[in-house]
């Protein structure tokens, strides 16, 4: 932004533009936007950015966000609590849930190994996990990670350290997506599905 | 976002679902990201969204937001205040001022005549326009609004108010834009490029 647009106008585009995914030129629209909100829109939008670092904190038992002390998900007696999926982020948490099946509880990560991004075990939410199934309601749990090196790799480890404790580690299914066709499908995708073919 | 949703994050993802060209999906991952940014960031983020309300304003001469009494443009004594461009938004000024060609000042409208959106001409920053010209410095008003229904009829209805201050009234010109292929350019855009030729 040229040194003619008014400095507080540039401070708050080089803020939007700190946020993932937006540009300098989307960053300058949205600044140039909230001039035209009203006072108490903005006040609003301010506070909710500081509310959401004041008052988020980790589920003690799932480490997903919650702003009380255990999250909904742990606290509703509903959900099966012997089934435990694990995932990378709260976000992934979002994905189960709108597929509806899935009735037990989660357990986030908040990242995967990755020696080269310098994240190692002891940086993810890995003790809590064990202490989890070590507490010992948990019968299983699915490591439901990214089919990625670093997703495959935070699987392993994690079911490793989990299998001497007797519980049973699963693993998402990996194969061709429902409702696609063959024609499009990776060849990695294509070995992998016939890999783990089912019988009819 | 469903209610296991921490409520915090589902205020700030709905807070950034109201700017423009940002649906819910990517508000969530915006709401999420929040809660990765430090106390510190997150406070500058919330103090620049407040000081745009609270210390910018329009600049008394040319109508663009300042944080000064008159933004720097207008402030600049190598600038010919004879010459003013009168554009829609502040953003377009940007626009103008990147192609470095133009050394006139400008005026901002904050808007198009539009009788559909019920944006009339007292809406606009017309009378702060004539009185400018009036005041005798402005030999030459280019107008500069889009090439749109909306845009001409305001260029028309300004320039029908200007003419009798005996002030020249330029309208930028409309044509097949450099660099382009004519095969690609559509047919109201080369009826008015033969319209406005010019002798070679």
């Amino acid at each position: 932004m040229a040194d003619y647009t008014a400095l507080p106008l540039t401070v708050l585009a080089e803020q939007f533009a700190k946020l993932p995914g937006i540009g300098m030129k989307t960053a300058k629209r949205l600044a140039y936007h909230v001039t035209t909100m009203s006072n108490s829109d903005v006040q609003e939008f301010s506070n909710a950015l500081i509310n959401v670092k004041c008052n988020i904190h980790l589920c003690d038992i799932c480490q997903n966000f919650t702003d009380g002390v255990t999250c909904p998900l742990c606290s509703d007696h509903n959900r099966d609590g012997s089934i435990v999926c694990v995932v990378e982020t709260p976000q992934d948490i979002a994905i189960f849930e709108k597929s509806g099946d899935f009735n037990g509880l989660y357990h986030v990560l908040h990242g995967l190994i990755s020696p080269l991004g310098k994240v190692m075990p002891q940086d993810l939410k890995v003790s809590e996990l064990l202490k989890r199934v070590q507490s010992g309601t948990v019968k299983e749990v699915i490591m439901a990670t990214n089919s990625t090196v670093e997703g495959d790799a935070t699987a392993i480890y994690i079911a490793n350290l989990l299998k001497p404790l007797g519980v049973k580690v699963t693993r998402l299914a990996f194969g061709i997506p429902v409702g696609s066709y063959i024609e499009y499908v990776d060849d990695v995708t294509i070995n992998k599905a016939l890999e783990n073919r089912n019988e009819m």
